[in-house]
């Protein structure tokens, strides 16, 4: 999971502290970090770039640049409690404004099929027939999808240089919850 | 509140039931509803086009087509509990496509400004200073503004034909919350 890092890692920086509110330990990565808990911290507080989650496994949170001063400003209200944000890496995204997804029905690239560039806030809106997707593939970019309307729920990242932009099954992509459930997407922007 | 739509209110469609995981009474609204609790129904599920809530005061929630099977599904993480949804209406939208907000530092439209015509997922990464907004202009279009970065948080919906579409203080977007806090801005599509 190293060296995925396309930028110098200068552009990146996560600040985190062990107690919500800024407040306790404090330490600053610029880089992936397998396991906050190495160096004793928990809580992930100020970010520069996109960062997901959890020994990259687990349920992902992408964060975007800002404040997060405590588990409920980066969780989904129906994340499972786990206040702990144990790992996070920077996520690459060269262009978000030439970002292009393919979306299918079925597994395996099969069913229907539909295309995005630009953020969607709603699939059903957009005619997409069903609440849940079957598969993805990434053409370029990298993508947040998300279990409800509003990009709320749980979430899921999508890269293009990440097995080759090829989501086949939802195992691929959400590993913390075995459902395509999938009704908002958007870019990941830098 | 009543006579703000502006398209046919065929457009629009809500399907509220009384129970969870669309269990129990069902009723359909396509225009305002005051208040669900005087046809007996509090939990809205299946949307056709884009709604607020609650008696038109406290918190907002903006849902767009979708299914949402239970009250984690439309609130935040930090929502405070309320998992009835008194009440909702349609938002107008005529073009999303040409969107266009003003931000500024200050309260009254002084201080730095800022202009946004398409999605910002992170208000910081965007060069905007504060993780807080003191005023907005609502120059075209419907927009939702979220607390924390990625459209987190407490919501609050903006909208040009209303206060035409001065925003000058937060109490004048964010009833339920009195803080400024405002680090994500979407525009509603429909």
């Amino acid at each position: 999971m190293t060296h995925r890092c396309r930028r110098s890692s200068g552009l990146w920086k996560i600040v985190v502290w062990d107690e919500p509110f800024f407040q306790g330990k404090k330490h600053e990565f610029t880089s992936d970090c397998y396991s906050t808990l190495d160096h004793g911290f928990s809580t992930v507080v100020r970010v520069t770039g996109s960062f997901e989650h959890c020994g990259f496994q687990g349920q992902q949170f992408v964060l975007e640049r800002g404040e997060y001063p405590c588990w409920e400003a980066w969780s989904g209200s129906n994340a499972y409690h786990v206040e702990r944000m144990c790992s996070f890496r920077p996520i690459a995204c060269a262009d978000y404004g030439r970002s292009r997804l393919m979306l299918f029905e079925e597994e395996n690239f099969q069913g229907k099929r539909g295309e995005l560039s630009d953020d969607c806030p709603s699939l059903p809106a957009l005619g997409w027939g069903s609440n849940a997707v079957g598969s993805f593939f990434v053409r370029s970019g990298a993508w947040v999808c998300s279990q409800y309307p509003g990009y709320r729920g749980f979430q899921y990242l999508l890269e293009s240089d990440i097995h080759a932009g090829e989501y086949k099954h939802v195992r691929e992509w959400g590993s913390h919850v075995q459902t395509g459930q999938v009704q908002s997407i958007r870019r990941v922007q830098q």
